[in-house]
């Protein structure tokens, strides 16, 4: 299983815009065959700051998701309202 | 719920020690009552880092973890050995 971290600090006054963007993204992502988990979280001590907690089958799944159209619309998008940390994990 | 990402750079020579040190660590954490998900991954590019997933009813239930046993016994001895950086987030 591949588990990926993604965190999120969201420029000032994009939150919103940060949330509609990941509001599409978040469905279709879980309907992915090798989509395991895939749910949005908020700080609780940092503004503005979410993370994205993702569990996919192997790294095919991953590699599937990277080239769907939600994923395509949607992180370029992201990535220019916020700043992302991305760490890719395997279970051990 | 609360999800902790607690993410792990141990120093050199010691991810054997650190491995150990999480041994017992994860099996009573889940062993708790309020415990959702208390799982080690590895990071798939950087070197001697690791992730613990945890996932909490609530508050109270991570208040109670971090007064076990277990967790006092190993986590003083972890933060010796490894860089931790942990973020603590809400489910949205």
């Amino acid at each position: 299983m591949i588990s990926i971290i993604a965190k999120f600090k969201v420029n000032e006054g994009e939150e919103q815009n940060f949330l509609t963007l990941t509001k599409d993204l978040i469905p279709a992502s879980k309907a992915e065959d090798g989509c395991i988990e895939y749910d949005l979280h908020k700080n609780v001590k940092e503004p503005r700051t979410f993370c994205m907690i993702e569990k996919w089958k192997d790294q095919e799944a991953v590699d599937f998701h990277n080239n769907t159209s939600h994923f395509t619309n949607a992180v370029p998008k992201i990535v220019e309202i916020a700043q992302a940390e991305i760490d890719v994990y395997e279970t051990l």
